[in-house]
């Protein structure tokens, strides 16, 4: 194993794609975000409503859930929709399932009051790392849902329903080598594939290691581990300039 | 009933909203466009495939066909994904059939041998003529994958299967007065909707016309055919300058 | 274009098929039509209950719906049934939903007080022309259903819910010649074919047009219109003789 | 338990409601029949193709199966559709089977090669006794599509897929009195309710008794299964005057 | 037609196979048993919750229903699972209706007050007569959960809502010879199959026969009866010993 | 954080529940075991068949695939079943598909020739660990159904498809403590929740941590996998000692 040979789009091993947070790229979502991941894009829209779930009712405590779900030409070939099969795949539900988890780590409901905030991943463009790039840019849109429902007195001035921030990454071994944010070529060829969803804070929220060819070793899992602490930390660096920076003006 | 009359956004009533068509949005699509009427934004890809459905084959004949949908949060309230619901609604397939029908009468089956070419028309933000737009916009993309298809040799070389160009309005009253290319506002007021289907060549390809109120008269239908003939001649010249420029490369 | 062709059953370019309105066919139905264009044969319920759907509810306004479905045997060769599929096909919703919005622009929902009345239009035979004999038989059915209301008390004796009468034709160009009312061999070779939805008053609710061949141009489709606007005339006289003709006693 | 006492509509104990039986009632289906057992109504169509299911494929032998379904508004208030329920229900799917299977005991699929015979089954009107009015329909139009089968050689002239003839009665008692053919008021105040399918021969082919109320002892069970047996008598009888008289023209 | 002759398993034609009846292998449902005819192995959970479906409400009277299914290797051959479909089967539909409607034959609904029980019978192994050992297994388990629900004063210490005791079997006529309790070999080939539900007491509930071949004669229909007269006295009092017995205690 | 406190059952941190392996449940299956963690019961069964799925074909190569399910009284509330419902749920694809992929992990597809093997793992009592306990038993269940087919003459007398075994375990942190293989009561308070999927070898196969509260640490996680490391060697000896012992002959 040697960490020293060049990813076929140059990348260092620990180096993410160029990534981009495009803010309010909707003007009737509370919060909306187009975030890219190299090739993979992803439009996340925050809807903030008032209510909970009928299971949730009445114990003062809000909801934070997730939707993911891909353009029928996200891939490289046409898949058939999900809406015309008349079922949600096995990976979709895993996938939203993930990304509700995640956000729901960071989020403290009793703060958000009886309301519900879904936050809508919807993949135009995949080229891997779309669950990642969900989950990082879902956390901008939903900051962005939760300022927009304090500045519309939706929840009170004080409450502080975010209790962090919340970001994905992917690794994986391809070709004996540990690599960072995997892309689609990658990612369909490596022996080992991990999805780590950390705080801001460096906490580890998810863990999801596959052994795709050979298992691995704990030697491996470490390094793995390790550079996603690192991509985890240059995201939460990213996440924080885009909501420092003025954001489009919404025409709502 | 009076022309004069401002409209909410000071559009003239002979008036299209801005109209942007962004070519080549998605890498992996043999054709793709963003078409935005205003605010309505849909995302078309049109997937080209070797082959037809099982009804169709062994005649030497192509088939190009739609699928329409709505992002939930495309809308000013979130709606369920269909996907979830298990199954399509009615104004979904209506607007799917509308779409697929209206680029057939521009294509040329036996000239595009026994392939199929899917149009995928995503709305990612609707403001109203969302369908007109789909129409419009997937007009665009369909001459980017034949073209596609020609240079990679999967149709002969001196194939023609468009046999013209297609786009689409809709008109209305609104207060009264004959109006082009109706926005949300207008659209949810107006007491008669007609969608208008042309070719490039001015014949007639659909003509939807409901009363939302009070019945229409041969006077009011004239007017708004005269206000959708003039609106169709203003799109084919964008269709026509969007197709004219060079696209933005694509990296498959 | 000539208008002197005989049609391939005898009849005049502007006549319609033989039509007959079969009131009370069914005993349990508020009100209830057996309506044939010539062997198009569709077998119309009006179900008046109580109540509206929950969206409408408690804005003191009623709720006229209907549903249309083909007999798997109604055809020429059978079809599949759409509950074995488990999903209505997008032509059963689109039909279902023109029939219901044709039936409203002549009720006024506040005279009807809270209450629904659903029109169940079942093809028992299709030959042509299912959806305008819906259209026109379901007027019947419902002026029917109304008049049951008003006797039994559920609306006021002198609540006034229908404002006028609506009967639906098709036209069409079959080999060069606008026709009216297509049957099903003239429908499946039409190369303009146009669905027409009119008010006893000559007001125009419902205009659908599309060519299946070749556009058509401002001449045709003025023609068309008026072959329409005569079958209208036609249609409303014999749904007025059907209403005052004394119907066959429901045991209920 | 006396039987002297009078039903609510004046019949004899062992005696039918009035059966009719109107043959070719549609004009495209290969066998039809408009069976009424009283105000119960029921379209059978017999739908005649070559070839079987695929599990049957390349034996030999032939398929009859079949579909039933009641309209939404076949009985007293309104049924929600099963196509826009998604699913079909467990009785229609219980009846259909029975159907299928009792029509099959006087088919010899090796006469009739490798076709399939669809008989739908669509109660146009609900009454009481909906199942047995559906097998004694479905039986003559079974005969019809056979004998069009032969005409057309489509089957061996000399083939006889039919080896007898069947039928179907209610039975039940009411009131503490066993009655013949229950009618919607008698069935459901019935303390015991059976369905018997018979051939014209007199054998036994589904015995079907269901304790609603207390459970029945052997001599019930017994004065039962007698008036089934007269009932399908007089049902066979029926069922062949229909078949000796000459059948209305279908225009196909 | 000869009674000496030797079954395939060396049984009486009157004889069982070997029944067992295993008390509370389950320990989080308020009643449970693992029946088993033979091979035929059916896994029984009655559970009991207060309150009734909406239909029911407000009427001061309990519900007991059934669901029934298979595993996908119940069968000697795998089948899919009709979760994985997405629709149930027709034949899933009618045993579970059946099995319901025979226990509710010994229910006193009034006893039960507003309260719902629920008998899921999975069937872990089928070698014919399933749905007879579901039947004969939940009169057990229901049995336990009535008692649980008086243990525990979810109804009232007096209240019987047990008003008998019910049990299945089948009887068919196998190579000419009526037998009892068919096991699956011997179910698939019999000519005429019959399934019986009678109460302890010797009230017919439901009695179900199909001639699989040949019609079926009064006489032989006597003789299936009587053979299952004395399959219900040996099944009335296994149930019985078993009730007896001391069950294996819970751990909840 | 402390390991002395004692756990709610009396158990070690580091101890499983007790394990029982029960093969050859099932009489028609080709490998079944029933396996117990504690009170939680899993009934898998193997199914050998010919063929790949249409995906797979002509590439000489087998496939192993799984089904999750739970019946619905598995729980201490009483679920509704996916099959009702018309959709499977989340979870159960989730868990599904980690079950197929495990398995294959130990599987040399080439070597298996183009047979497909299904483990369908039906939960009949949960308490905790019912994926573990699937993995677990599924790996059993597939060593005989493959030498099964090795006997039959399915596969060839040197064929190895088992490259190794396979197992799983939960691990989590409760009340501060991490823990080997959660019960319910663990489960439903842990703050961190890890399944872990190991081959006897020592290989990790897949890593899924979930951090139910707080997030966790390097720390916490390397006790936890530590934690998984000596339960797989538990859990590997008493597969192997299963597979040692005679197991229960089947009669087929």
């Amino acid at each position: 194993m040697t960490d020293d040979v060049t990813r076929h789009d140059g990348r260092a091993p620990d180096q993410l794609r160029e990534v981009r947070i495009t803010r309010n790229w909707l003007d009737h979502a509370e919060g909306s975000v187009l975030v890219e991941f190299g090739k993979t894009r992803v439009l996340v829209a925050a809807s903030f409503t008032a209510g909970v779930p009928r299971w949730l009712s009445g114990q003062g405590t809000g909801w934070v859930t997730a939707e993911y779900e891909m353009l029928p030409r996200a891939t490289n070939t046409r898949s058939a929709r999900e809406s015309r099969k008349g079922k949600v795949g096995g990976r979709t539900h895993e996938i939203s399932r993930l990304i509700g988890r995640s956000l729901r780590a960071i989020i403290d409901t009793k703060a958000l009051g009886e309301n519900t905030i879904v936050l809508d991943c919807d993949v135009l463009q995949a080229d891997g790392g779309t669950r990642t790039a969900s989950i990082t840019g879902a956390y901008v849109a939903l900051a962005d849902a939760v300022a927009d429902a304090r500045e519309r007195g939706l929840i009170a001035a004080k409450a502080q329903p975010l209790t962090g921030s919340i970001a994905a990454v992917s690794v994986g071994i391809v070709k004996g080598t540990p690599v960072l944010d995997l892309d689609y070529p990658e990612d369909s060829t490596a022996e080992t594939d991990m999805n780590v969803v950390m705080t801001g804070a460096g906490g580890f929220v998810e863990v999801q290691g596959t052994a795709e060819g050979a298992p691995f070793d704990r030697a491996e899992l470490d390094r793995l581990l390790a550079l996603a602490e690192k991509g985890i930390g240059d995201l939460t660096a990213l996440q924080q300039a885009a909501l420092d920076a003025p954001a489009r003006e919404r025409s709502r």
